[in-house]
C-alpha cells in the first residue's frame, strides 16, 4: 500500500504543507523513519528525531515550522491522539483471510453464510448459524448452533462462540476469546457456608460447602453493534436471560464476564477486569486494568475506576474510584496521606503520655 | 424439547397445582415469558411480571396463590435456588457434538476410544491416549500422548490436554482451558535476588536475577471425578509429582493453578483466581473472584475468602478471610472502621497538644 | 528412556557413590519411588521416605550417609534446586510432534520452512512466514503473514502468532498464548472523562466517555532469544513501534502485555501479571503473581515485586516492592505494624482525653 500525503491528509481531515504528492508506505517514530515512512512528530520533543531520521514527510504538532526540518511535505493536526485513529486505520493492512470459504471448513448445511463472507481454514460452523454479509472469520474459529454473527464482523483465529449467541454488526473479536461458555453457578441442597458467611459478615458457622449441584446456563449472550472483545477474554452465557454487552463497548484481553452480567454502551473494560455474576455495569463506564466487581451489584453510568480497584458494593453514577475496597479517588488519596501521618501521630501520643501521665513506655 | 409440567415437577421433586399436562419448551423471567415458557417466579417480587407476561405455567414462591395469576399450572418449591439446578439441567440442550468420530479427526492408532464416545472435527488425539465411554469431545481439542479421560467427560471446543494427564469421570471442561502446560520454574546457579529478598523481607542485596535455568515439568496433572474447569483456565503439570484437583471441585474461567498445586474436594475457585506453585488448598474451600494465594502455603478446609483477597501466609481451617494482605473478615471490617476514625484521632491529638503542650501546629 | 546413574551424574556435574551402572527411568519423591525411580531426597526430611520407598538410587543432600538407606547408588549435589534443572531436562520426554509437515497443515506457498522443522496437524501458516531450522510447531497453531520464528522454537498446541511478529531462537510458547493481538487503544474526538479524571486526580468533570474511535495497531511484536511465554498469555502488538520482550525473559500463564510495552532481558513475570500500554520494564526484574503495572511508567532494573503488588508510578532500579499501591517492602511491613497499633493508639487518646480534658466519651 502506498499513499500520497494528500490521501493521508484527506483521511485525517487536515491541512497539507509542501508537496502533497509525496508518497509513503508506512509510519514511524521520527528518528527511526526511512524515506518511505511518514514521521509521527506530533510533539515538539520529536524535533530532534526529525533531523536524524530520513522521513520526507511528517505529521507535526500545531505550530511547527515544517520547512526547518528539511521535509518535502507535512500535515498538521490539532488533536494528535485523535489523528492516530484515522492514520492507523488507513495504514492497517488487516488480517489475511482469503475470500470465500476455505475447503477445509466444516459448515453445517443448515447454516446461512452471508454474501461476501470469508471463512478460513479449519473453521467449524454449527447447525442453524447465520453469518452476516462481508463477515471475516479466521482459521480455527468455532461457532456453535443457532448463533448469529452480524455484518462485517471480524473473528480472529481460534475464537469460540457458543450456541445461541447473538452478535451485532462490525464486531471485532481478538484471538482465543470464548463467548458463551457455561456460567459458574453451583448450589447446595441446604444453605452453604458461603451464603452464611455473606449474611453474617464472616461469623463462624457450622454450614458446609459440599454437594455442589450444577445450575446449567440455558440463557445466551447478546452483543450489540461495534463491540470489540480482547484476546482470551471469556463471556459466560446467562442462566435464564442473556448476558449482554451494549453497542460500542470494548473489552481488552483476559477480561471475564460472569453469567447474567449486563454491560452498557460505550463502556471500556481494560485488561484482566473481572465482573462477577448478575452485576450491571452502566453506560460510558471505564474500568482500568485488573479491576474486580462483585456479583449482583450496580455500577452507574460514567463511573471511572483506576487500575486494580475492587468494587464490592454499588457505585453511583459519575464517581471516580480507586482502591481495595473501592473508594472515591479523593478519599483514597486522603487515606494514603493519613497513613503516612501515623508515625507522627504515634510520636505525638508518646509525648503527650510522657507529659500527662508520666508514662514514657511506648512500643 | 417439550416437557409437561408433570415432568418438570418430577425432575424437581415438587408438587403440581392445576393442570400438569400443560407443556413448556423453555424458561423465562415472568414478564418476558411467552405461552410456551415456564415463568420463573420464585420470589413475590415477580408477582407483577406474572400478570404482564404470557406464561401458562410458573414455578412460584412458597405460599403463592397460584390461581390469582391466571395460570393453568404451577409448581411450588421450598428452596428456589436449588430448584434451578434440576430445572436448568432438564432444559439444557447441551452442546451439538455428532455421535461417532468425525472424519477430520487425527487419532493415533494406539489410542483407545471408549464405546459411545463422540469426537468432533479437527480433534487431535496422541499415542496411548485412553478416552472413556460416552465421552464427548468438541471440535479443535487436542489430547497429548498417554493421557486418560474418564467416562462421560465433556470437553468443549479448543481444550488442550497435555501428555500423561489423568482425568476422572463426568469431567466438564469449558472452551480454551489448558491442562498440563509446563510449570513456571526457573533457578539460578547461585542464590537469586528473589530468594534473598524473601529471606530478608526486602533488605537490599547484591544478588542478581539472571542466568535463569529451566526446571522441566516431568510430573503430570491428576483430576478426580465430577470436576469442572472454566474457559481459558490454565493448570500446570507438576515438577516431579502431579498437580492435583480433588473430586467434585469446580474452577471458574481464567483460573491459574501453578505446578505442584494440590486442591482438595468440593472446593470452588471463582473467576481469575491464581494459586502459586506447590500450595495446598483444602476441602470445601471457596475462593472468590481474583483471589491470589502465594506459593508453598496451606489453606485449610472450609476456608472462605471474599473477592480479591490476597492470601500470603497459611490460613487455618474454617476461617472467613478478606483483604490484601488477607485478614479474618471481622478484622478487615474493624480495620476499615479504624481507618475512617483517623481524621477524628488527628483532631483529638491536636486538641490534646494544644491543651497540654500549648502546641497548636499540626499539619 | 533409561539412564545410568553415571549418565545422570554427568548431566548434573555431580559425584557418584556406589554402583553408577544402576539404571532409572524416572524420578519420584522418596516414599513413592519404585525400583526404576531415582528418589529425590535433597533434604534430610526425606530420610524416612528413603527407607519406606523402593528406590535403588537417590539424589541426596550434602552430607548424607548414602549407605545407611540401603541404596545401591547415590548422587550428592551442593545446590539441590539447581540440580533439578539438569535432572528434569534429562528426563523430560518433550512433546510428541512427528518429524516433517503433517498432511493436514495449510501452509502458504510463499512461506519458508527451515530444515528439520516439525509441523503438526491443522497448523496454518500465512504468506511470507519464515520458520527457523528444527522448530517444532504443535497442532492447531496459526502463524499469520510475514512473521518469523527462530531456530529450535517450540510452539505448543493452539498458539496464535499475529502478522509481522519476529521471534528469536529457542522460543518456548505454552498452549493457547496469543502474540500479536491488536492493542486496546481508543480515543474520543474531544478530551474524555478518563483523561480529565487522570489530570485532576478524580475531580468531577462534565466530559463524557463516548464516541470511542479505534486506534489500529500497525506495529508488531519483537521477542528475543530464549524467551518463554505461558499458557493463554496475551501480548498485544504496538501501535507504531513494536511491543518488545528481551532475551531470556520468561512469562508465566495468563500474563497480559499491552501495546508498546517493553520488557527487558532476564526478567520473570509470574502468573496473571498485567502490564498496561507503553510501560517499560527493566532487566532482571521479577514480578510476582497478579502484579499490575500502570501504563506509561518505568520499572527499573533488578526490581522485585511481591504477589499482587499494584505499581502505579515509576519504581527506581533495585527496589523490593509490595502492596496496593506499591511501597518498598519494609514500608509495607511497617504500615502493617502501624495498622495493628491503631486500637492501642485509640485507647491512649481516650485515656489522655479523660486525664486532660475530662472527656470520657469515645466512639
Amino acid at each position: 500500500m502506498r499513499f500520497t500525503i494528500f490521501e493521508v491528509a484527506a483521511a485525517l481531515n487536515a491541512e497539507v504543507f509542501g508537496d502533497g504528492s509525496v508518497t509513503i508506505t508506512g509510519a514511524s517514530e521520527p528518528a527511526l523513519a526511512g524515506a518511505d515512512d511518514l514521521a509521527l512528530a506530533m510533539d515538539p520533543k520529536y524535533a530532534e528525531g526529525l533531523t536524524t531520521g530520513s522521513a520526507r514527510a511528517a505529521i507535526l504538532w500545531d505550530g511547527a515550522d515544517w520547512q526547518s526540518f528539511g521535509l518535502e511535505a507535512a500535515i498538521v493536526v490539532p488533536r494528535p491522539r485523535f489523528a492516530m485513529s484515522g492514520l492507523t486505520s488507513l495504514l492497517d493492512p488487516g488480517p489475511e483471510i482469503a475470500p470465500g470459504v476455505h475447503a477445509s471448513a466444516v459448515i453445517d448445511p443448515s447454516a446461512q453464510i452471508g454474501e461476501g463472507a470469508a471463512i478460513g481454514p479449519f473453521v467449524v460452523i454449527g447447525s442453524g448459524v447465520r453469518i452476516g454479509k462481508d463477515a471475516r472469520i479466521a482459521s480455527h474459529v468455532s461457532i456453535a448452533s443457532e448463533s448469529m454473527i452480524g455484518e462485517q464482523a471480524l473473528l480472529h483465529a481460534g475464537v469460540r462462540i457458543g450456541a445461541r449467541v447473538v452478535i451485532g454488526a462490525r464486531f471485532i473479536c481478538q484471538p482465543g476469546a470464548v463467548i458463551g461458555a457455561d456460567g459458574f453457578s453451583f448450589v447446595t441442597p441446604e444453605k452453604s457456608r458461603v451464603e452464611e458467611a455473606r449474611a453474617s459478615l464472616g461469623a463462624e458457622t457450622s454450614a458446609v460447602n459440599a454437594s455442589w449441584t450444577r445450575i446449567h446456563s440455558i440463557g445466551s449472550v447478546h452483543i450489540g453493534d461495534d463491540v470489540e472483545i480482547g484476546a482470551n477474554s471469556t463471556i459466560d452465557r446467562g442462566t435464564i436471560r442473556a448476558t449482554s454487552i451494549g453497542h460500542r463497548t470494548k473489552l481488552d484481553n483476559l477480561v471475564h464476564l460472569g453469567h447474567n452480567v449486563s454491560v452498557g454502551e460505550d463502556t471500556l473494560l481494560c485488561g484482566q477486569v473481572g465482573i462477577a455474576g448478575s452485576t450491571k455495569i452502566g453506560n460510558r463506564v471505564v474500568l482500568g486494568g485488573q479491576v474486580g466487581v462483585s456479583d449482583n451489584i450496580f455500577v452507574g453510568d460514567d463511573v471511572v475506576a483506576g487500575g486494580a480497584t475492587k468494587i464490592m458494593s454499588k457505585v453511583p453514577a459519575g464517581r471516580v474510584m480507586l482502591g481495595y475496597p473501592a473508594m472515591k479517588m479523593e478519599q483514597y488519596l486522603e487515606a494514603g496521606r493519613n497513613w503516612r501521618r501515623l508515625p507522627r501521630m504515634m510520636e505525638d501520643i508518646k509525648a503527650l503520655k510522657k507529659a500527662v501521665l508520666s508514662d514514657d513506655k511506648y512500643d
